[in-house]
């Protein structure tokens, strides 16, 4: 039976809805949700912006990006990111791949982005940057070698920068994927006009440890995840 | 008798409404005011986002930041940030904290956050920083010592920055308050901005004094406040 | 007879709305027109913010600043900028007070702010800067003897930068004024944007010249008012 | 017989919406097509602010930038850098010219704009400049020599900038033409903020060659029309 759960997809089309409102998704950018009821599958929009995604524009995939059900439009050119990520982590249950502006800088110089605040903690330390240099003159993850690839630079992480394209953002679930995805963008962007004023400040490994447990803390990603959907649905 | 009075918590829910709609506060962050019926006593909302919050969602809370009335929810983590203010500075009956973007890189860098323009003489002086380094890894302000180690970086000021993390402003009343939010928002990204133009000439302290005055007297503040008003409820 | 004459009303709650909806004017700021009836007079908002001002809110005032006939609440503080360029300039026959964010780096440091585009050569050449500093500690233009000495300083030009406060732009027509006050705005912006980048080309005089020309030409001028006004109205 | 025929004005006045919502097109600018029934023709609005556009407001020019048909009151000033590109560029089917904010500092400082994400390849390796200096002191281009001297800095490529003035963007079709103009201004803001940050690192000629093909491929294009119409309609 491949009909998808309800509350998954809701989910899913509330993280696209929220990720394009809150300016990290525009025309182009996806983001997925591994199976709640098969692990080796997971769930993502047809090729389309994420502002339009619907309940009836998902597609079941299996972690070679095969599509297995739902609707049976074209896949989103870069579904390779996603498979190889659930393939290589088995903790990943929500994937997002965008092209957020404020990230951009760090992944075309050597300026490492790392995060300033508590809120920004949620990112890890020292985010990687991927590069598809030898892999894919066009830039894309089309191919199951490149989202190895590119898995392999993401790590352990919650976070990877990929050069001159964008980012990949992984999470235990939907809302901390969202809040993270969301906290990334901010904090490049703060991170940029902070180096603006001088010698910058990180935050200490036991911060980010400390203050990421804090922020993903149900009290703070419920109340986050409330205003981001009284948002789009506002 | 723990009801709110109906006036102080309809300020207080415009107050969050206008902070969010400006941008000072948004999925976090909160504003609080001291009881008029009782100044061992402070009004704020449960943790919700400042967006988000109605008269119903009001707790009553002493100075230790214990409920006392009001919405049986949990609370925000950080109380003791407002409980702290309330104890040590019996003029202050209005209290913000947020962690509005053009305020970190003044919080992670050694540059001083100074007013520059009359509007935003009201922030006062130097804004000065507190590091709760060694309060507290997670980088919040939960416990009492924390909130009385910044209430003393505070003083006698309008605000204080934090470390990698926000500010918080205080003021006599809510509409004083939200001016003051506001400006030290907007003087940080202007401040920004001039220190890439070149040397910055600030306000003197004569100029801040006269200056905050101004926009603290009734003809500017009760314009500003109606405007504010009039967006959140247009 | 001290009625307002309904077009010159009409303009003028216009140009106010316009000039709020396009981030030139916020809770502050004021714009006004010289009376058509009587060269004597001009017409302004009672102390209100632009984004509400109505017909039923405009006052007439005499050169001096003295309301004469309209709304009798009180008027905005800093009338004197107005009443000083309406005796001073007799070409004159609109004026708008800004507190716009991107031109205060400018007001604050040595960098001067000239027209790097053609829809900014409108602006004039270099546009001055006032420095109160010697009449008035609170920064603020309340007296004839201050704005006299502002208007100095502004001279026969479109605009001039007042330190650590903002600016005034004038014109021959409200059209044309609400162009160069969202013009200067915008030329400051991409100014401090260029500067940036290196050594940047301003233009010439014969360019400022010629471009000015054409833009507030009749053409472009209605183009540019249509556009603004079905964005207030829209 | 001069009737426009229907689907290239429906793709005309979309494309006048879009490029006006995403900020590309404020009260100046204007974007054309090819007459599909005539290449030795071009559709264009009459002198009017895109966002206003409708099917009514189009004419029919020859590629002197003469009217042929359509709305009867004045053509745009510069409908010459239209007519020149058509008339050198028989692969052009639409134009855009336009003023936005990003892509001005290029314009007046010797820094190049050259893609630094795949998004932005479609605008292909250095975008020239183009400087009217000789030729027009106020900046228009309003004759035929000038918008040859343009279309020759253009070249074979799909963009330039105009010194002090804006750019001209050109493509195949319609909706290449929108997606390369809406590229074009943010690969110029990502650029200025990677500035900051250090050495960049600019695609590769390879890079830029296949990336573009990629995203102007049916199935990126059509998602990104299919937004923007989205957003222009919702």
């Amino acid at each position: 039976m491949t009909d998808i759960e309800p509350t998954a997809a809701h989910d899913l089309v509330l993280a696209n809805r929220i990720l394009a409102r809150e300016d990290v998704l525009d025309a182009f950018g996806h983001v997925s949700l591994r199976d709640p009821a098969d692990p080796g599958r997971f769930l993502i929009a047809r090729s389309l912006s994420p502002a339009q995604v619907t309940a009836a524009d998902l597609q079941v995939l299996d972690l070679d990006g095969r599509r297995l059900a739902g609707d049976e439009r074209a896949s989103y050119a870069e579904v390779a990111i996603h498979a190889a990520v659930y393939r290589r982590r088995p903790d990943v249950r929500a994937v997002c791949h965008s092209h957020a502006a404020p990230i951009i800088p760090f992944s075309v110089t050597r300026t490492p982005l790392r995060p300033i605040t508590h809120v920004a903690a949620v990112v890890g330390g020292d985010v990687p940057t991927w590069d598809s240099a030898d892999l894919g003159p066009d830039l894309l993850v089309r191919t199951a070698p490149q989202g190895d690839a590119l898995a392999r630079t993401l790590g352990t992480g919650a976070a990877a920068l990929m050069r001159g394209h964008g980012c990949v953002v992984v999470a235990a679930d939907v809302r901390a994927l969202t809040l993270i995805a969301i906290r990334l963008v901010a904090n490049a962007e703060q991170l940029s006009a902070s180096l603006q004023l001088g010698k910058v400040r990180y935050l200490s490994a036991e911060e980010i440890a400390r203050s990421s447990a804090a922020i993903l803390a149900p009290l703070s990603l419920d109340r986050a995840w409330g205003y981001w959907v009284s948002r789009v649905e506002g």
